[in-house]
This record gives structure tokens, sequence and C-alpha cells, in this order.
């Protein structure tokens, strides 16, 4: 790291700085400038908490030079990484969709959704038995029961599913009943949650929180990580942002930025992001020429009656259309549907 | 709710709109612009899915006129609520000051640091023992291990202890040791966490989540309340914006729009939404004078050697001065410390 | 507009809100809920300040249903505007690509610049004579002396040319070389430079100010068309954000949503929303892919030497690689290059 | 500045750009880290672009060392600023309150306004007579009438008086009547226009463009005081965010690091900053607790008439009782109104 003394910095400042780095394990080199000075430390930063340096006599601001994030990092591991769910890989030149609804609100709804999500080319089935809601009002999830319901749904078409888990409690019972398992956007800084996912066995579908930055969101992934888990997917899925034209803004730099800094692969969720039905054809085709390795897309058969999220869900028909219309996009960026 | 129809809506489509209103309980009035028409309709919003109304043809926006939150908010309860912890007021005309560690370390340090926040007149002890951090290779907590000082330190010093809680599973031991319940920002959106920290009989104190709107801070704090928990604290501690000159940017106008929504008392906490000791002091009477009930401020003996957080943390001379620079600060505003 | 009445509103409030609608020329209906009365009322918000009956007792807020923006809206012109530049069309079925330097630094590089963009196909110049810089010890550009090195380079290679205004007092001069007007993202809101742009008779390409909002970004638009001038283009260029990784954070959803409000063309600015040169291509085909009408596109002979944004430039080389990538996403989504 | 090489530069790439920075006039002082090197390098920043070295091969990222901002700093003058206008003096120990309407509407309200402004106490008279309106169909302001009759007003109260220009062409006739000229935030980075102002005489009211940095704010000011006027006065006015409880945020912790990193004066807007008279007291308390020196409130005798911003504005009792409520808060942290 490299640590910027202020320009009224004294001689017995830098003096106090250096000998507390090299108490700390690091060596230093400093750099005098007309104005001020510079202090290159070279070690390891994990040791210490450096931002407390700040406090010492003198110190203007710390410059980090390595990533924080070692294991999800390109850094340590430049080949792709590729998830394997069943015959399903994740992140290779094969694109991956995943269809189905918000929440599972009962068998014969979730059941004639499967089927037509199946019918239309995805290979997994999302659907939600526990539901963050903001309202505690509002429909919670069926919790095991729609674990069951989407149990049996994979039985019947034979795709994978996906469904979240909201509560360190439950990630056994839901690692027992599904394919993948997903952290949502409001618990991506919920770090038992991560752990937890983490020694589960079953690949995690981390979405990025609602204002995370890249790098934090990373370090989530380091989270699972650490905790043994190498079958992360990362899910853009829209940040706040002060524009309300769409529910959030799907941040599609994170495509390209997220492809150079880490090996995992990259989801893109246009339901979430826009909020809005009417745009998920756009930044689906968008997100898939911007290099994602897959979407993640709100699909209901009767979207007016939905427990949650119907604004932002393809009726069936829609859905089947957009992946026709993807598979030619696929193909000019040399992936294919 | 008010639902607007696009200006392209027949005839049929405020028809069906109507007749789906009907069928759910709502009674409907229609106002025929030149260009557009609105429906008003009067029922319970809770008991459908508003949103998905949008999906229907012809449906613009929906507007909602009713507040979400109902157990917190002034139109059910206009006198302010006073949360008692001990004999300790938090929201009343006495203003309370919270001081202490961002992490609990060690016996020595943290006993020292409660004799100072004691001396210096602060009512509250804060200190982490379930440290939510961005790298899993940063310190996480001394767990029950730091719950069990902080314990005695309020035996030694007689002040309230309050601390986090990171995981519905630890609910219940933390609040067998902690006078107050903490809801980091980061857990804000932890739903369950709340529910649990709503049944465990302690004060909740809930942070505003990092970008939360004050909209859905409220509906957080509408499920602890939904859980049986009436002493709910709110905590404005900064918002995530573009500036980068400071941490987080403290949100002052919270304090002025949450009095006016909800009777929670409100509580700021400049360490955190700065995060940097210098700018702590300026905050601190800004907030004061803008009619927050009190402060929580990091404070810590040696910064520069904190596990966490040092560069935002107060030493206890400077605590206990701003403290003093506080009173005539109070005074002018009608409350006292 | 829909006037929603608190819950503490009298009957004395509604009568005198309907009162002054009604000498306002507004025709009121209200509707009376259990809790609160909502106030529908027709005429032309634009003869009033509407937000000030927001200072009457007993009013919570003001809901407007119309569209702030008229001749720019779909509502009045369904069909798309193409903007006809001598034989260049943008907002047709061919794509537009627009290429050069941030600067216009000197007569050999801006001609070696131009003749390698001509060459990759593009067919519009970009090119800044006079730059807004951050700094006033930046470069801030050629004037006059860089418009006529723009011209003679339009001479050379058939290529329009593009170039920004910054000061009312300079759209006549600058309208005398260029072919298209530029405003850039911090004069989106400079309403006297759109009313001058307007009247210059040349086409005006509209940056969307740095944090402005569609609607804002629509209404700068509408500026110009009321001085006169139907001949418009949008451009999108990033959104700030907190997002750190890249310059600004390319709003993508920014596409389908003006699609669907306006009948104007949408140009992305792949350059400044990402700041980063690495970064360009992905946005480019996700900007395409997503519907846009086109692309304009830093390009630099020698990036490292440039006086201004060399950093997000693409070598020639790299820029007509990408054009040529671009054929068959364009494709994909019925358009052409 | 320090370059930071990426993990796979080469020592090619290392010597290359010492090579580069060495032709610039740079001194080099490179640090070997076990994984990335970084390179120190002493000279004169302005003179180069140095961002475009990020175009070199090997370069992960600059980080400048040294503030882009020179005369507005603390660092070259340590003192503070006091703007004197006549008898008035902003940033001394004696607070600033300026109040007026949004805009001059005709000459009988205005004067009764500015005449209730006097009596509250107020030392400075504002008033818009060139508006900058999101519409173009909203009332744009009297032009030289509103300065006409806001001279007059000077005349019959003996409060001094600030406007807006926003147009380079008038910046000579607003100076001949104002006696501070007002850049609004929509113009904080319309660069003529700051140079326009910083060579008209007058003291330069400079509010803080809707989303910039401080650190671009103080570049704005830079521009001015580079055009050889070193009266310039900051305005704080909220920041947009992705809250919506109130108009903009204000940013309360701008006072504090712009009186650590400059000299001038700070004046906070809390009418604009909240949008809603109601949130104003507590803003202004808390704005001056936190060090602000002064500030500038709409007042308006008939809010629910005003043309501009009424809901906003105070009415006269409500913005005399204000100061009134001030004075002891201004007391508590050592100075007076």
């Amino acid at each position: 790291m490299i640590i910027v003394m202020n320009s009224s910095a004294t001689r017995q400042d830098i003096d106090n700085l250096e000998s507390k780095l090299s108490s700390l394990g690091f060596k230093t080199h400093p750099i005098y400038g007309s104005v001020k000075t510079v202090i290159g430390a070279i070690g390891d930063k994990r040791l210490i908490n450096t931002q407390t340096l700040l406090t010492m006599p003198g110190v203007e601001k710390i410059v980090p030079i390595m990533k924080p994030f070692k294991l999800v990092g390109r850094e340590l591991k430049q080949i792709d990484t590729i998830v394997e769910v069943g015959d399903v890989k994740i992140g290779g030149d094969e694109l991956v969709v995943m269809g189905g609804p918000c929440a599972v609100e009962n068998r014969e709804t979730f059941f004639e959704i499967a089927s037509k999500v199946s019918e239309a080319g995805a290979k997994i089935l999302r659907g939600g038995a526990y539901k963050p809601r903001t309202s505690p009002y509002s429909f919670q999830g069926l919790e095991e029961e729609g674990l069951k319901i989407m149990a049996e749904a994979r039985e019947q078409t034979g795709l994978k599913i996906i469904t979240e888990v909201i509560d360190t409690r439950d990630v056994e019972l839901v690692s027992s009943y599904t394919d993948i398992i997903q952290i949502g956007a409001r618990n991506m800084h919920n770090f038992r949650l991560l752990q937890e996912s983490g020694q589960s066995g079953k690949p995690v579908f981390l979405k990025r929180g609602i204002s995370a930055t890249i790098e934090e969101w990373l370090m989530a992934a380091e989270y699972i990580m650490d905790a043994g888990n190498k079958n992360i997917i990362l899910c853009e899925r829209g940040i706040r942002t002060y524009e309300t034209s769409t529910r959030n803004t799907l941040d599609i730099s994170a495509i390209p930025v997220v492809k150079e800094l880490s090996h995992l692969p990259i989801i893109v969720d246009p339901s979430h992001a826009s909020g809005n039905w009417k745009y998920v054809s756009a930044l689906s085709k968008g997100a898939i020429a911007a290099g994602a390795d897959g979407l993640i897309i709100e699909v209901h058969t009767n979207p007016e009656s939905a427990m949650s999220d119907g604004q932002q869900s393809l009726i069936p028909r829609n859905f089947s259309e957009l992946i026709n219309e993807l598979k030619p996009v696929a193909g000019a960026v040399g992936r294919s549907i």
C-alpha cells in the first residue's frame, strides 16, 4: 500500500509511521516530493487494519495497491470457471437461460409455468419459496411446501431448479431440495448466510447487493469461496440510482468489469433490473451482446394475478419469442443458446 | 390508490380494469380527462399485489395514496414513543449519547474505554461482539466472549449496553446479555432477523440500510413492531451516494422527515456517516440542532491500533469535550444532555 | 393532475382547494376515501405552477398525470424521427457510427485520425474545438482554429462533422462550420444554449446530463424543439452513480425507455460512459443489441499522448475491428451498419 | 503522483513508462512489491494529461497525490477568506442570512417581501430575474425589469442584493445591478460563465452542482479565482441521491469537508435542499450548528401563488421566527446572527 502524508506532516510524523509499519512487518520506501511525502509499504495488508493508520499524525490517506479479493480474482486463477449443475454448464460457450415466477404460489400454476419454461428452451427453473418482501403484510412464500412443488416440477420437466434462501437456519433444508442456492440482493451482505451457503455443497447464485460496488460483490463471493465452495455464479440485477423510470439501473458495464477482475460466470436479471416486462427484451439482448453468460427472467402465465412482481414477468409466449430472438444475438458474439 | 391509464387505453381496457378492481373488493371512481383517464380505487391495498395491475392493457402507472406502514406511522399514533431502557429514556427531552468502540477487542481495552465513556457523561455503551466485515479475512468479533466482557463492563460502570446481532441463530443468546439489540445497516433488509429481534423482548436499534429509502426503513421497523415489539429506535448512519470525501453521506433531512412520518425516536451515527473522526464533532452538533434524539459515537483509547474503524473513532478526551460542546446546542433547541 | 389531501385535512381545506383550482380553470373531481381525500383536477397544468398548491392547508402531494413534454413525446408524434445530415440518416434501419478524438489537437493528428475513422466505415467525425474541462489548467481547445481543421478534414474524407458548443456567443460561429452541434452533458441544463442551438438550423446532438433523469433530458430536448428545431439526436453517455469501477454507469435501460416515450433517435457513447477503452467493445455491442440507433466512439492514433481522454480512446485498428464485430450484432436485431 | 503497474507488467513496460515520465520532466521512484510495482513520479502534473498514461502497457491505475485545486485550497492560504459586500461580511463570526423569493414576480410583491425580509433581520435579499426552468413552458423571469425592481428594493431597504446569471451575454448587465452574482447549480459546470463572472468584479456565490463532488465544486471555484476574483462564496444546496422524500439530499458533511480543504466561506440553502418549507427550520439549525457561515432561504408572502418554488418558501412570520430560533444555536457554536 501507499501512505500519503499531508503537507504539514513533520519529519517526526514520518519516522513514527515508518516505525509503526516496521513493527507490523512492512518494509517502507519513502518518496519525498516537494510538498508531500508518500511512503510505499510492502507486506501483508490483511494482517492489519490499515485504515486505522489514518489516525496517526500527518497521515492524509491510504491507497491500497492489491485487490482485496484473492480466490475469486483473475490474478490467482486465469481460466474461466464453468459451474456444472448436472449436465448444465454455466460459463461456457453455451448461454444459460433461467426462467420462472417470482414466487411459487401453488402447484397448478407452478407446474404450468414450468412446462412452458421448459418448452421455450430454458434449462433452469426459478421460483421463490421464501420471499424477502419489503412489507410484512405481503405474501412471504410457501416455504418447505414451495420447495416440494419445485422438486416435483424438476421431476416432471427435467429442468434444474434454483431458489432463494434468506435465513441461515434454512440453508440445510433448502440445499436438500434445490440444485442452486440463490442469495438475493438484500442478503449479499449477510455474511453468515454467505458462509452457510458456502458450506452447503451446492452451487451458489450470488446477486449483487442493491447498492453494492463490484468490489464488495466480489468480496461477498470471496466469503463463499473461503468457506470451501468454488461453484459461484454472479448475478447483476440492477443497482439503485436516482433514475426512477426503471425499478433499478442495469449496470451493464459490470459484465466486462467482472470478466476482467474475476474468473466467475456472470448472469443478468433484466426483470428485477427494469421492473417492467416491456424492457426485458431489450435488456436481455444487450446483456448477451455485452458478454453475459446467461439470463434469469421472470415468467408467469397470468402476471396480472401474480402474488409478487407480476409487472416485470413475461408471459410464456413472449418468453419463448425472446429466446428465439436471442439466438442470433448470441451467435453474433460467438456464443449459442 | 389511483390508477392512471395511458392515452391509448380503450373503453374496454377501462371496463376490464374496473371489473378486476371490483372483484378484489375495491370501489372505483373514474375521472375522464381530455387525454387520459384515471381511476380512483378505494379499498384495502394490502390484500392484493397492486403492482401486478400494471400488466393489464392500458394501465400506465399505479399511485399509492396511503403510506405502506401502519404501526410505526404518525397516523395511528401521534404521540412520540419514548423507549425506556431501565432508567434511560430515549426520545424525550433529554438526549442520549451512546459511545464505545466498533469492536470489543479484549477485556482491558474495553473496560478502559467503558470507564472513559461513562466519565464523559454517556448513558449507553456500544461494542461489537459479532462484526459484519466486508472481507472474510478481517477480524470477525469475539462472539459470546465479547458479550460477557460487555456485561461485565455494565456491572462496573452502570452503563446500559448495546450490541449488534447478525444471525437469527444468535438472537436469543445476544438478548440474554444486552440491553438493546442493534440491527446493522447491512441487515436492515434481513427480514427474518427483524422478526426474531421483534420477538426478543429487548428494545431494537434499527440502522438505516446503506441505500434504503426512508419508507423502506420504516417498513423494516414495521416488521419488528408487527412481531410484537414497540420499543424501536431508528438510527440514521449515512447513505451511499456518489460523493467520496466522506464514507457515506449523512442524510440530515431524515431527521425532520422521520419526525413527521413516525412516532419513533431517531439517533444519528456521525462516525459511520463520515468515516472520519475529524468530522464527527460538526455532524454531531448539526444532528442535535436538527432535532435528533441522540447520538451513537465510536470511541477508542488507541484508534491507531483498533481492530476495526479506528479512523472514525474519537479518543476519550475528544469525546468528553464534544459532549460538553453539545450541551449548549441541545439547550438552544430546548433539549438537554 | 391528482391532489392527495393528508389524513387531517378538513372539509374547509378541501373546499378551499377546490375554489382555488376552479379559479385557475380546472374542473375538480373529489374522491373520498376512508382516511384520505384525493381530488382529480382536469385542465392545463402548464398555466400554473402546481407545486405551489403544496403550501395550501391539508395538501399532502401532487401527482402529475400528463408527461411534462409535448413536442418530443410519442403521444403527439408516433412515427420515429429520422434526422438527415446530408445523405446520412440517423434513426433508420442503418446504424450510424461517429468516431474521432476528444479534442482537435493539431492538423496532422486530426487528419490522420479522420482518414482512419473514414476507412473503418464511420460516417461522422467527432472532435472538440471548445473543451469544457474540470480544471482551468487543462487544455481548453483550439477554438475557431479547431473548427477550421475539422472543416478541412470533412473536405478530405467526405465525413460529416460534429463538434461541441459551450457558450451562447459561439453558436453562430460553430454552426457555420459544423454539420451537427453537440450539447455536452455539463450543458444539458444550460437552457439559453439549448435555445440558441434550437435556432441555429443545424441538427442538435443532446447529451444526457451527468445526473439528469430521462424526463429532464427529454425536457431539455423540448427546449430545443420549442425553439423551432426538430432535428434532435439524443445521446446516452452514462450517469453518475456510487460505482467507481467505471467513470460513469451506462444506463442501457434508457434506450428502451426513450424509445417508448419519444420519437427521437438515441445514440450511445460507450467511451465517456466507461472511461476505459477496454470496456468500449462490450458496451458498444450491448447498446446496439438493446436498440440504440448508433454509437459515438473516441478514437485516437496515439492515446498515450492525447491531450484529453486518451484512456478511453480506441486506436484505429481496434475501432475498425469493433465495427466489423458490430455488423453481425446489428444484423441480429434487424439493423445494418 | 503514483502509477500502479498491474501484476503482469513486464520489466520493459516499467522501463518504457519511466522513459516517458522522464521525458515529461518527472523524476521516478519505483518500488518493487512481490506482485506489483508502483512508481512514484515527482513533477508538475498540471503540465500533462496524466490519465492518458493509463493507455501504456502494464499500467493499472494512476493515483494523484496533490489536490487539483491550488488558489482555493487551504494549502496556499490558511486564513479564512471573509467576503465583504459593502458592510456585510461573509465568513466571519457573524452569520449572514439571505432571504427572498425564488423569482422576482412584480414590483408590489417583491417590495413587500423585501421589507419583511429586512424586518426579520436578514442582510441580503435574494430574487431571480433570469430563471433556469426545467420546462420551456414555465415562467422564465422578468430579466432586466426584474433587476431594476431588485435595485429599487435595495434602495428602499438597505439590503444588499443577490441574483443569478445564466448566460455569458448577461454577466455585464447583471453585474451593473447586483451586489453578488449567483451561479446556480445547473451552471456550476458552465466554465465560460464561471470565467465571465470571475472577471465581473462582483463577489460570486457559487452553488454546488446537482451531482458535483466537493472536489469538482472547488475546481469550479478555482476557475473563478483563476480569472482574478477572490471573493467567492460557496453554497451547499443538496445533492441528487436515490432518496425521494426530499427534493435533494442536503450534504451537511460538505460543511466540515469544505472548511478543511478550502479557505472560502460556505452558505447552506435549506430551501432547495429539501424542497419543502416544513423541513427548512430543522435543516437551518443543523447547518448553523455544523459550522455553516450563513443561510439562503426562500421567503414569499403568498407561497401558494408563487410563480416558482412556493412549496419550499417560508412565509415572513415563519422566517422571522426561524431567525430568532437560530440565535441561540449560533451562540452555542460561538457565532452570532
